[in-house]
C-alpha cells in the first residue's frame, strides 16, 4: 500500500487548479480575542459544491484512463462527495452514477441531481451502499470513486492546506476534521513533508470517535451507528487513512455536540459566513483546549457549508 | 440645504479609509444563472459591526471639533447605527450614549454593549427615541450622530458605492435598499456625479414603502407603523435624504416579505455568506423585475448581517 507524499499533492494541486476555486484564508479579530489565539480560516465553505470535496473529486476525475472516463464513476455518499463527483464528472464530459442513503439532507440531494448525475437511493447503512454501488459498477463498468478511500481523492484533498500554507507559512498548528480520513490525510501529508515542525491536529465528534479510539490504541475501530449534528463526519477510517493519520497525525481532539453548535453560530454570528457542523468541530476543539492553542498560529480548514436551512440547532 | 456631491464622498472615504474594511465584491454563477444577469454583490455585512453604517459613523466622528469630541456623541438607531458609532467612537477615544427600542435583536444589544456604550432603553416610537436623545444631549452636552439625517453620516455611507465602482467599473444599474434613506442618498450621490450613465435604483419592503409613495407623489410622506421583516428598515425618508434620492434616484422598486425571505435564503444557500433581510431586499428587487435587470451589470449593496439567529424565518 503505497502512501502519499507531498510530492503527489502538488502534482494534484497542478492537475485541478484550472477546476476549482482558490478559497480566501479569513480571520477575525472578535474569535481571536474570544480564543486568545491568532485564527487562519481556509474556507471551503467558499469551494465549488460547498466543500473541500469537490478538490478530491476533481482530481480523481482528471487522474482516470480513457477507457475509464468513457464508462463513467460511480459513488456512494452521505452527500458532499456525491455532488463533488458529479460536477466534477459533468464539467469533464463523464457520466456519474450516485448512490445516496434515503435520509439525505434535501440541500444535498438536489444539488447532486442539479449536476446531472443519475441517483440511486438505498438504505442508510455502509452496507446498503456498498451493495448498491457493486450492482451499477457491474451493469455500467462504472469506476467506483471511494469518497475518502482513494490516494487520488486524498491527493486532492491534501491541496487546500497547501494553498493555506502557501498564504500563510508561519503556522504553527493545522487543524482538519476527521470523518473518513480522506481531509485529514491530504491534510497531514502535504503539512508534514512541507514542514514537520507544524502539528497537525485532527478534530472529531466525541459521539462519532472511531478515528480518535483507533489512533489511541493502534487498531483499526470503526463506529457503530454512531449519532452526531456533523453530518460529514459518520463515516469511518480506512485502512489506507488509517495508515496515514497514524503516520502524520500528531493527536486528535474529540468534542461535544453542544460546542459543535457553539462553534458553528458564533462562525456565522462573528464572521457572517455559512459553515456546515462538521466544519464547526476544528473551532470546538479550539474552544475545547485553550492550553495547547494559547497563542498559537492556528489553520483551521472549514470543510463545507451545505447546511438544511429547514433544520437548524438554533 | 447643500446637498453632497461626489467630491464630498471621496473625502470622506480618504478620512476613513485607515479605520474601515474594504469589503469584498462577491459573485455567484448559480444566481447569476438564476436572474438571467450579472451581479456584483458589495458585502458590507464583513464590515466592521456587520454593516455598512461603520462608514457613516465613522466619518461623523472624524468630522467633530475638538471641543464636540470631548463631550461625546448621541443616538438614536434600531441597531446597526448604534453598533457604528459605539465602535466607531470608541476607536477614537470618545465616550457615546445610545438609545435603543426595548425590541431590538438582543444580538444588536449585546454588541453595543461591548462596544462600551453607555445604552438608555425607550419605548420603540420614534417620538420616544427623540424625546430621551434630547434628554441626554442636554445633560452631556454630546453632539447628536443622527442615523441617517446627516451629511457627514451620508457622505460616509458612499464610500461603499466608490470601492465597488473602482472595482467593477462597468456597472448597468445599482441597487441599495432605502429605510431612511442614508445609504440609497451616499449610494445615487457618488454613482451619478462619477457616471451618469448607471441607473440608480431604490429596494424597499412593501410593507414600509414610505419613500415609494413620497418618491412617485413627490410629497415626503411618512410610514405609520410599518412591519416588515427587513428590521433595518423601518425608519423613513428625512428631508434631507428625500431631496436627494428624488434628485439622483432613477426608480424605486417595492418588494413583499416573501421574496425577502427567499432572497435571503438564496444568498445563504448559494453564497454561503450571511446577510439580513434589510439586505436581501436588493436581490429580492432584482427577482421581483426580471425584465428590468435582465443581461445587466448589476451592483447589489449588501448592507448588513446582522441576524438573530434564534429568529430565523426558515
Amino acid at each position: 500500500m503505497r502512501l502519499p507524499d507531498a510530492a503527489d499533492i502538488l502534482e494534484a494541486h497542478e492537475r485541478i487548479n484550472h477546476l476549482i476555486h482558490r478559497t480566501p484564508v479569513l480571520t477575525s479579530r472578535q474569535l481571536n480575542k474570544i480564543t486568545d489565539c491568532r485564527l487562519f480560516f481556509k474556507c471551503e465553505n467558499f469551494q465549488k459544491v460547498g466543500a473541500f470535496k469537490f478538490r478530491g473529486a476533481s482530481n480523481a476525475v482528471l487522474s482516470l484512463s480513457q477507457e475509464q472516463k468513457r464508462k463513467g464513476v460511480v459513488t456512494h455518499s452521505s452527500g458532499n462527495h456525491a455532488a463533488a463527483l458529479a460536477l466534477a464528472a459533468s464539467m469533464n464530459g463523464i457520466k456519474s452514477f450516485i448512490v445516496m442513503p434515503e435520509t439525505a439532507p434535501g440541500v444535498k440531494k438536489n444539488a447532486v441531481k442539479d449536476y446531472g448525475a443519475e441517483i440511486t437511493f438505498c438504505k442508510p447503512t455502509l452496507k446498503a451502499r456498498e451493495e448498491t454501488c457493486r450492482i451499477i459498477m457491474d451493469r455500467e463498468g462504472a469506476t467506483l470513486i471511494h469518497p475518502y478511500d482513494n490516494f487520488d481523492v486524498i491527493c486532492g484533498q491534501g491541496t487546500a492546506s497547501l494553498e493555506l500554507l502557501q498564504e500563510v507559512p508561519a503556522l504553527d498548528i493545522v487543524v482538519a476534521p476527521i470523518g473518513g480520513g480522506g481531509l485529514m490525510s491530504g491534510t497531514s501529508t502535504l503539512i508534514k513533508g512541507i514542514n514537520k515542525k507544524i502539528k497537525v491536529i485532527g478534530a472529531e465528534p466525541r459521539n462519532a470517535d472511531d478515528a480518535f479510539r483507533s489512533f489511541k490504541s493502534g487498531i483499526l475501530t470503526p463506529s457503530v451507528n454512531p449519532l452526531t449534528i456533523a453530518d460529514g463526519l459518520l463515516t469511518s477510517l480506512s485502512e489506507l487513512t488509517f495508515a496515514i493519520i497514524r503516520k502524520n497525525v500528531d493527536d486528535i481532539f474529540t468534542v461535544s455536540e453542544e460546542s459543535i453548535i457553539q462553534s458553528m453560530r458564533l462562525v456565522w454570528e462573528r464572521m457572517k459566513i455559512i459553515i456546515e457542523p462538521s466544519s464547526a468541530t476544528v473551532l470546538a476543539s479550539v474552544i475545547e483546549n485553550p492550553d495547547f492553542f494559547r497563542n498559537k498560529n492556528t489553520g483551521l480548514i472549514l470543510s463545507g457549508g451545505n447546511v438544511d436551512l429547514g433544520r437548524l440547532p438554533f
